[in-house]
Parts: C-alpha cells; sequence; structure tokens
C-alpha cells in the first residue's frame, strides 16, 4: 500500500500521520513544495512583526523529525506537476529532476494561496502577499526600508497584517472595499468595536473605499481610490485566499459550487482513491446545511485525520460538518464568532432576532475584568441559537465562542443556553455569565 | 397577590426580581437578616485579603436601590422567625419588634450557613468563619494582629482563604483530614497541581490530618491532629457549608436525602404556596439522574428566577438539571470541573476510562503560553463524555470546563467534542485545543 500526500500543512501531514499510524506496512510519501512542513500560516502576521522571533518556529515539526519520528518519507522543495488518476502516479519536480511516484491512495492537501484582486498596476508595484512562513524574511528586509504602508483588505488577514505593521512602526493605511472591518465574518455591533481599536492604535481606516489602481512614483507608490489618492511606501495584499486547485482539475477532482474541491464525509473526492483535505475543500456548514468554503486550520487538521485514516481504511472514520468558529484579534483586541451572522441569517431563509449586549468579564468587584461586547443571534419562535459574535480585551472572547458553538452544533435554544451549567468565580466569569445574560435578553422577559 | 422572599442573596434577590417583573401588580417583600442583599459570598476572601478594597463592594444593589428601582420592599437587618404555613405568615424580628406579615406565595432563599466540625476545644478557641461579607471587618482586625494561621479544610473555601491569608502575610497551615486538597471535586490528578502551587506559596499543607482538638495557650492556639501538635496564633475554619434549613423546618417543608429542601422543577416544595431557591434546595443532577447538593451561584439565581416566575405565574418557567460546574483559584492557578469525577462515576455505577494530558494554552511558538492539565472521563464503550477536570496557570481554563458542560448536558462523545467545531488562534489555543487532545487521547486512536 502506496499513501502518497501532496501538501504538508496541516491538514497534509496529519493525513500522511493518520495513515501511518493505522496502516504500519504502508509506504507514506509527504510531498511539499516549500521547505517546511507543519508549518502554520496563521502565525505568519506575529513572525512578521516580531512578537514570534522567527518565522523559522511557525512549524510543529522539521522534515526530518516528522519523517524519522513517524516513518513517512518527506520530499521538501518538491512540487507536484500533475496526475494521472489512471496510472495513479504523481509527476514531482525536485532538485532539477522530474520523477514519477506511483500511490495507491493520494491525499491532496494542496491549501490555499493568497486571492490578488484585479487592481491597475498591480504588475509595476508587486505588493507584498503573505501565506508561507517562508514569505516573512524577504518581506522584513523590504518593510525595513518603508514608513507608509498600505493595506489592502479588511478582512482577517488584512487586519492582523495591520496589526503586525503597527507594532513594526509602521504608518498604516487600511482599505477595505465594503463598509465595514471585516465584513464577511461578522456584524456591525462588532465591526464597530474593532474599528475603533485599530483607529486608535493610529491606523488609518479607509472603508468602502476599494482600491482602483496602483503607481509607482521615484519615490514610493500612489493607492489610488474612488474617493482620493494616497502617497505610500508599499503596499500589503490582505484580502484573502482561494483554494490552490490547479493538481486537483489537473487530476480530473471535480470543484463545488463554491470553486473549492468536493468530497465526501470520508474526504473523497469524485476520482477513486484520490481524498482532499484543508483549506483545497468545501466543508459542510452544519446550520446552512450545505457546502461552504471556509479556509481554517482546526477542520483541516481533522479532515487530514479523516482522510489519512480512509485512505488505508475506507470508511473508518468520517468527517462531521463545522459552524464556522474564528477567531481573530487586533493587539489587546481579541474578536470571535460562530455559527450564522444576523445578515446571513436571514439572506439564508431564517428568520431571526439578535440582542447585542455589553458585559464584563470578570465579577463587577473583581480587579481586571474589562467590556466585552456579545451579539446572540437566533431563530425567532424556536428560540434556536444560530449565531454568536464577541469582541473585547481579553482572549476569554474566543472560549464565548466555542461554548456557543457546541450549542449550536447542538441545535439548543437560547432557553438551553441560559440554563446551561456554564461555572462562575468571581476572577473567571459575572455570576451572570454574558452568554446567559445574552439569552435571556433574548428571551424578552420569558426567562 | 403579595410575594414574600426570605433571603436576600443571589437566589432571594433574583426571585423578588422575577416576580415583581412578571407581576407588576403584585406586592414584593424581600426580608434579609443581614445589612446587605445581592451579597456574594464568593467574593469574600479576596475582600479579606484586600484584592477587593471593601467588603461593602461585594453587592450588586444597595437595599436602596434596590427597592426603589425594582418597586420592592427591602426589609434588611430583619430576622424570619417562624412561618405559618396555613395562615400564610411569617413572623420577621426586626428593630426590636416582631410584625407578621402576610403572603400568598412565600420564597425561602435562606442560603447555607458554615459548617463547624466537631472539634474538641472549640468554644475556648471560636475559631474565625467566614459565610457573608460583613464578616470580613472584625476578621480583618482580629487577623492583623496575628501571624500565624491555621485554616481547617481543604476544599474551596479552604483554599480560597489560604490564599488570602497568603496574601496578607501569614503563615497557614492548611489541615485536611483527607489524603488530598479538594478531595470532592478533584481526582488526584489536578489535586496534585494545586498542592505544589499552595506549598509552593509557603503554605505548610497536611493532608490526611483530620484536627482533633485546639487548645488556647497564653499566647496563641495549639492545633493538634493524630500526627502532631501545631503552634498557631489563630484559627480559620473553611470546611465547607451546609443548607440553612431551620426556617424550612418549621414551615413544614420536606427535605430531600442530602439534608436539603427538596422541590420540584418549579422550585415548589411540598408545602402549598411555599418555594425554595439557592443553597437552601437540592438541584438534578442530569448525569448521575439524581438530586445532589451543590451550593454554587449559579444555580441559585437561576432557582431565583424560576421560583420568582412560578410564585406569580404557576407552570411559567422550570428549573433544568445541573452537570457540577465549578471553578476555583490559588492565586494564579485556577481549576475548574465539570459533571463526574472518575471516582464518583464508579462509585455511581459507570464503567469509566480517563486521560490526564499537559498541553499548552496557546500555539507553540506564541508568547505566553502556560501548561495546563487536563482530564476527561468518558464512559467505556459508548465513549459518552462524563466529566472533565483542568488546572493551570490561565483563567481559560474555566472557559474548558464551560465547553465540557455543554458537552455533557447534551450528552456528547468523546468523537463528538474531537469534531466539534472549537475555535484557534495562535494566541488563544493551540491548533489542536486541549480538549480536543483529550477527546483524541481517550480514543485510543480510532479518531
Amino acid at each position: 500500500m502506496r499513501v502518497v500526500v501532496i501538501g504538508g500543512g496541516a491538514a497534509g501531514a496529519s493525513a500522511a500521520a493518520r495513515a501511518r499510524r493505522l496502516a504500519p506496512d504502508a509506504e507514506v510519501t509527504l510531498i511539499e513544495a516549500s521547505g517546511m512542513i507543519t508549518h502554520a500560516p496563521c502565525g505568519v502576521p506575529y513572525a512578521l512583526s516580531g512578537l514570534v522571533p522567527s518565522y523559522r518556529m511557525l512549524r510543529t515539526y522539521s522534515p526530518e523529525k516528522f519523517a524519522s519520528e513517524r516513518g513517512i518519507g518527506v520530499l521538501t522543495n518538491s512540487v507536484a506537476q500533475d496526475v494521472d488518476p489512471d496510472g495513479r502516479t504523481v509527476l514531482v519536480r525536485r532538485n532539477g529532476e522530474t520523477v514519477r511516484i506511483k500511490w495507491d491512495a493520494l491525499v491532496l492537501a494542496t491549501g490555499a494561496r493568497p486571492l490578488v484582486p484585479r487592481i491597475e498596476g498591480l504588475e509595476d508595484v508587486r505588493p507584498l502577499t503573505f501565506r508561507h512562513p517562508e514569505d516573512v524574511p524577504g518581506a522584513t528586509s523590504r518593510l525595513e526600508r518603508v514608513k507608509r504602508v498600505a493595506v489592502i483588505g479588511g478582512g482577517y488577514i488584512g487586519v492582523e497584517l495591520a496589526e503586525a505593521l503597527v507594532d513594526m512602526g509602521k504608518e498604516v493605511s487600511l482599505f477595505e472595499m465594503m463598509e465595514r472591518l471585516l465584513p464577511g465574518p461578522f456584524d456591525p455591533e462588532i465591526s464597530r468595536v474593532l474599528e475603533e481599536r485599530v483607529r486608535g492604535a493610529g491606523v488609518r481606516v479607509h472603508l468602502s473605499e476599494p482600491v482602483r489602481a496602483l503607481s509607482r512614483r521615484s519615490e514610493g507608490v500612489v493607492v489610488n481610490t474612488d474617493s482620493g489618492s494616497y502617497e505610500v511606501d508599499d503596499v500589503v495584499i490582505g484580502v484573502g485566499v482561494r483554494p490552490n486547485v490547479d493538481l486537483a482539475l489537473k487530476a480530473g477532482v471535480k470543484l463545488g459550487a463554491t470553486g473549492a474541491v468536493e468530497t465526501d464525509d470520508l474526504m473523497s473526492t469524485n476520482v477513486d482513491g484520490i481524498f482532499g483535505a484543508g483549506d483545497l475543500v468545501e466543508k459542510y456548514h452544519l446550520v446552512l446545511r450545505k457546502k461552504v468554503w471556509m479556509p481554517l486550520a482546526p477542520a483541516a487538521n481533522k479532515e487530514g485525520q479523516v482522510a489519512g485514516a480512509n485512505a488505508v481504511s475506507r470508511g473508518s472514520l468520517r468527517m462531521r460538518g463545522i459552524v464556522g468558529t474564528a477567531v481573530t484579534r487586533f493587539k489587546d483586541l481579541y474578536l470571535a464568532r460562530t455559527g450564522l451572522g444576523q445578515e446571513e441569517a436571514s439572506k439564508n431563509g431564517f428568520d431571526v432576532e439578535s440582542t447585542t449586549i455589553v458585559a464584563k468579564t470578570k465579577a463587577g468587584y473583581f480587579p481586571g475584568g474589562v467590556e466585552v461586547t456579545v451579539k446572540m443571534i437566533a431563530e425567532r419562535g424556536s428560540g434556536r441559537v444560530l449565531g454568536l459574535q464577541a469582541a473585547g480585551r481579553d482572549p476569554v472572547v474566543a472560549a464565548y465562542a466555542d461554548i456557543a458553538a457546541v450549542a449550536i452544533e447542538r441545535r439548543m435554544s437560547t432557553e438551553d443556553v441560559f440554563f446551561s451549567d456554564i461555572g462562575y468565580m468571581p476572577a473567571t466569569a459575572p455570576v451572570w455569565h454574558p452568554l446567559i445574560v445574552a439569552a435571556r435578553t433574548l428571551s424578552k422577559g420569558r426567562f
């Protein structure tokens, strides 16, 4: 049994490790285009800012250690160029040579790559993009020479890069085409809290201002929007990522409506013997009851586990759906969300109601408590909780989303949440936990 | 409609507020023996240590504000002495007079009082006990004069008082009759983490040493156990609390097997028109499927809501069960638990397995992560999660118990937990969240 995994990130490394563990006799090969495996793209902004001292720390294992401890063949700096699904081979470019590697099961985990929007002058200015830890050293030295940096994109990546740039002492201008920051995952009540914090850190936030053109000048770059022209020294693009489907398409693998690879709950694609996992593939959304594309590491890891298990033992493990839990931060402000946003829920046919409360993270009398803004979204009538979003200067807001994620997965109502046995002590929560207050507020006096 | 609530703590104040809100025409009276209402006994150790600057801060409302804002009659320093369940009156001692107050619905919320163990010499030494914020000022001045303090009891109260005494600069000796700290709520793997931290703070921890006798000397007190005699300056008892059932018994209210007041899910007692709420009453344990007594503030608050609602609108709200979520800390070490401990589960007929893991609170490369010890207990075969316990120098461990509490309430298995959509970003959790690692470890390679 030969298992080949293409892509050494979270999903691919999980798949390889899982296949090896379940089938000690299988020959497992992990093929990675870069020099790193088990790398953590989520850590890139913090390696850029220096909070994490080196980009080399953004990995769990060195290729050598992963290979020797797990008994997996690891080929780094090796680019899979083509897949023959009938002959069951993959063509790999490595050390200037092209080799053909046979597989009985193939796991595609080629991840995502930065989305580059259509902007005039891009080829000339060549803005920085970030996806891989190895992007960091070049960017660091390029940014050392500049002061004023434009960030294009006010989603997760743009906001996290803005934090890094502020920490590097840059003057940051952030451009977002929509009318608020994090417009996809967060509702206006939460985006507003973020915007205040970002502006408070000195970032010039330009909302509803899509960047139309970039033009290089003798010194620096001019960013043109419909509202104005802004002179900066360099430009960073952080508008998001797209699934890296090139190889999948060559293999004849089918994409879903989202543009990412479609799989079943065994992580099998339409091509016999080929599995997909991680940011490359669609996920099943348990509330929307349809496929979505949402590139997040925890699901990628689990999909890798499932793909690796089924690659060697078909039917042994099935992936479950997600509810869209995600966390980010800007400096000391943490933001977390799960389930559906209010607009997203309405668009998808739910009759929704919501409440936004401001609460404290600790008992009122206890030192160190901070304000958190919590928005809960529920289905009118049934009271079924559909979504939760929270922002505050305490990482505990991530846990609020975690608790709500489990509640949403289990189709709990606001009354169920109100009566759930969430713990209390004055140093960790108010006696009426913010989630319980939100659920009670939504009940409009029923409890 | 006249609603009388006896006891102005969490449960009583909730009941009064709820009754008033649902029945604007009702006459609601709250009777409290002390001078404070909406007081927070959980904050007492922190007012003692000075972390909370004044014991007066340990309340949400002043009696005057609660009365005027809510339209509730508040009688403080008023002791309910007897209840006539047939004539529907309560006899109250107030300002040197005894008054008879009529009720159509009566909510008993008399809470709990410190348990004082049988120890020789108690009457002579008169150790300090703590239950009410008003206990703080007297204790503070008494403790100002002493250096060496013995704490009797290594449960929640004893450990939290030990923290306060250490913070006050005392030399603390702690005596626990069982073989570990927090022997009721926590298993040995977690108690051990606490013990190390408590000893590290300079507390002399005496385990398996029940205190047999106290004797006053010209200077200080001698504490006698089976293993030795220890000279100290003063003694604090923190062995726990018992339900304050005296008035309930006078009213003919039935107690359950736990010794606390028995109610149904409307919080009705056996006596028509009399409700019970808070530390006075038993709770239904959803995993054990039986009544237990566990005095914790969040349940007390909710029971108050339910009792208050049913006092004015019978059948309008039903209390749910608990799963025993609780949180404590000793200085920077936080401990949280939910569900059943391993021994507790075995004793109650569950065939259990467990795992104890050590994980980090953040991504490995991210600064500021700390080690957490997490124990998960599950039913063998079904994989149903029965309990979770965690300890670490980060308040996030409380959230681990909260997430697990919801999972346990919803009868989730380790596989359900593994696949639940718990969020991730490097500053708030590792990509494999400690709960997910624990669930996976318990699966023994199945996922």
